[in-house]
């Protein structure tokens, strides 16, 4: 259903849209005619532009009423409503760390941020060899900061309850990754590809495994009913744009209620396939460094955040203050647990990333580092593998550590 | 806040009220001089009303702007609002269980609801030593029957998360949860108290132990995170009314999306109490067989509904039919787990729903059928060592026939 004020903006149809609102023509500076606007859409789904002036720069993406690589596939518009109503939710808590909101036109469907001109999507920037070591470590904070404050371990659980509700009606990106990263990859489904012949085994083995089955069905049970905090939902290394000494997470148009694993699960997943895609030994040994720094920061932050807020009597109703106040040790033990429990689905969320993308709808790029097809083959057995295993057993890898030194070895 | 058109009715008032309702008038015949109005509130928080008239007979509840029995506790009227709105979700699937809804006024957070007039509260019935050996079973069938369809196992999430949002708005009565049964217990609040002095030192014991605080912070987050389905959420022993051969489920204001084995765990509770309060060897033998048939009645049907609709290939994005049509036995693997799950909720729940009876605000009657003072006190004392035993260390009692065997033990 298009509203009828809806109408897709060419360039010149956002150079009018942003001369109309006075504070972003400000922001770019000069009059429309001195704006440059360039076409940046390279995913799936929106338009986005950036626009820059004399004076600035702003980033504007909009819906679009189908998908943007298939306009046979239609699609309700509310998508950039979600993003909006996330960046207002979790900006207060990292705005250091992801895009300024500076305009919402829910007529239009169309977002303004802040431009992020001289930084790369992560993704990209990886395959070209590049390296931010700040950046897994930003990630973790950033999973901790938008993720504590908006759960019932920081909140009453009726100002939880509220902030959380207007997200769970975010039916069709949450039917996408229902339906294509938990479900599709698990039965024959025609939107599902991969690397054919080469890796027909390797899949048929991979939905041949009763085990992968029941933890894949098991995820989709905690996916849909653990509603732990506020989730980006997307976190994989498209939505993240890095510099020197700069990380934002962009995109949230996946926001939804959810289990924080599922967070770190799609940001290590892709970790994970950088590790096995990427040609050099270096570029191994960043991933892997990577992978750890992201877990490590994700989890002090985390515990820092929660213990700061029972010290001082004001956390949510989830382990509620008056019961670990005044017993620090209790309160490291129920955190140790509940980190345990987080690390865990990261781990399963991770496997099941790796394998909706490279068998499923959506594939990642990173392999295309790999010119050579054998080679290529080659690695994406190996983390397709790595993935079954993690799910298969989840005993035999509890923790992030024992992932790192399982996929160390196994790449090497 | 009380709407303009708000008020409380009085015997007349109902009279006039009903007379009204050409409905409500036609099921009681007759006309309103014809019509006896009973008081029955028995419990806490509403006006309770049983009318009779020469046709038949009609139950009439309205919310009060406070706690009945506390005029200076004030709260909202929309109790009875979710009360109506819980009866129309279960009603299509529990409609031999409950009551049906004949009416709700949203000005008045008036229900009128069919009349159990020949029916006991179980609480007061088993009090008496009364027998029904059908109840724990139908419980159990409730139970399973509330849930599974309510829950995204059986629904497309979309469904799922519309049929429980408006429920997770039932802030006033879970903050009541949330405070009396599973916060205030475990640290000094002025609504607590005990049979004093006797059980001042186990009370004190219990508060000390910072492995129970764990696990009731524990269970807390289960309570606020875990949203498997549309919970009744006060199924005590007093919210069943039972007769020969019927046994009804009343009194769904606390109606709210949950943990499963929070339902359950509330009525194994008070059973529990029930076994040790009730003074003689047949009545201890009923209650154990109460908790048994409870189970084995939940979990059977729990399973059954859920078999059934993976093999219509019309189950829930949950456990997603695509992955388990084919594959019964691990369709059986899965279902194992996820009611070993709600088993261990069960018991955590059971265990504070008697602490909570016992030491915060709002006891049982149970324990009134011992005179004596000190056999009361040494019952309630073992009770309480029990939930205490089941919080600390909850591997050691894994499952509701090892929980049985323990109480039967003690009881003894
Ligand atoms: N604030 C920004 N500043 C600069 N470039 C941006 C900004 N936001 C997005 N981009 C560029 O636009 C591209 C598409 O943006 P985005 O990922 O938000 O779109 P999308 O349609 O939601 O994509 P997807 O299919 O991944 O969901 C990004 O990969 C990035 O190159
Ligand atoms: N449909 C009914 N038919 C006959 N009697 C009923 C019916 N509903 C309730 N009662 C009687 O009224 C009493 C109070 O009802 P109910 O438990 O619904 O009220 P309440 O104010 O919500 O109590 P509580 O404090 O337990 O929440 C019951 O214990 C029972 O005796
Ligand atoms: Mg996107
Ligand atoms: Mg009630």
């Amino acid at each position: 259903m298009i509203r009828p004020a809806y109408r897709t903006l060419d360039p010149a149809g956002i150079r009018a849209f942003l001369a109309a609102q006075p504070a972003l023509a400000e922001r770019l500076g000069g009059s429309r005619a001195d704006w440059r606007v360039r076409e940046v859409s390279d995913g799936n789904l929106n338009n986005v532009f950036l626009i820059d002036g004399p004076a600035g720069g702003v980033c504007f993406k909009q819906s679009l009423p189908h998908v943007r690589v298939d306009p046979d596939w239609k699609m309700p518009l509310d998508r950039t409503t979600f993003e909006a109503a996330y960046l207002r939710a979790v900006r207060p808590h990292v705005s250091d760390l992801t895009t300024e909101l500076l305009h919402f036109d829910p007529d239009l469907f169309a977002l303004v941020v802040e431009s992020l001109d001289g930084h790369v999507v992560l993704r990209h920037g990886l395959m070209q060899g590049g390296d931010w070591p700040e950046a897994a470590a930003a990630i973790g904070r950033f999973v901790a900061r938008a993720t504590f404050p908006t759960s019932p371990l920081a909140l009453p659980f009726e100002q939880a309850s509220a902030l959380l509700a207007p997200f769970a009606r975010n039916h069709t990106l949450t039917r996408i990754t229902v339906d294509l990263v938990l479900t599709d990859p698990y039965h024959a489904h025609p939107r599902n590809h991969w690397l054919s012949p080469e890796l027909d085994a390797t899949v048929a083995d991979l939905r041949a495994d009763p085990a992968v089955r029941r933890r894949a069905g098991h995820m989709q049970a905690r996916f849909l009913t653990c509603r732990q905090a506020l989730l980006h939902g997307d976190l994989h290394t498209g939505s993240i744009m890095v510099a020197a000494h700069d990380t934002r997470v962009i995109d949230g148009e996946f926001a939804l209620p959810g289990p924080i694993g599922f967070d770190c699960g799609l940001f290590v997943g892709n970790l994970l396939m950088h590790l096995f895609a990427t040609p050099t030994p270096e570029g191994r040994t960043r991933a892997l460094r990577d992978i750890a720094q992201f877990w490590t920061h994700f989890r002090r932050d985390f515990i820092t955040l929660w213990t700061d807020a029972v010290t001082r009597g004001r956390s949510g109703d989830a382990y509620a203050a008056p019961l670990f106040r005044d017993d620090p040790a209790s309160l490291r033990q129920v955190q140790d647990q509940f980190l345990a429990d987080i690390e865990a689905d990261t781990i399963a969320f991770a496997a099941l990333e790796i394998i909706r993308r490279l068998t499923g709808y959506a594939h990642v790029a990173d392999f295309d580092a790999l010119p050579d097809r054998t080679v290529r083959a080659a690695r994406q057995q190996a983390v397709l593998r790595l993935a079954r295993d993690l799910l298969a057993d989840p005993t035999h890898i509890p923790t992030i550590a024992a992932l790192s030194a399982l996929a160390a070895a196994r790449v090497a």
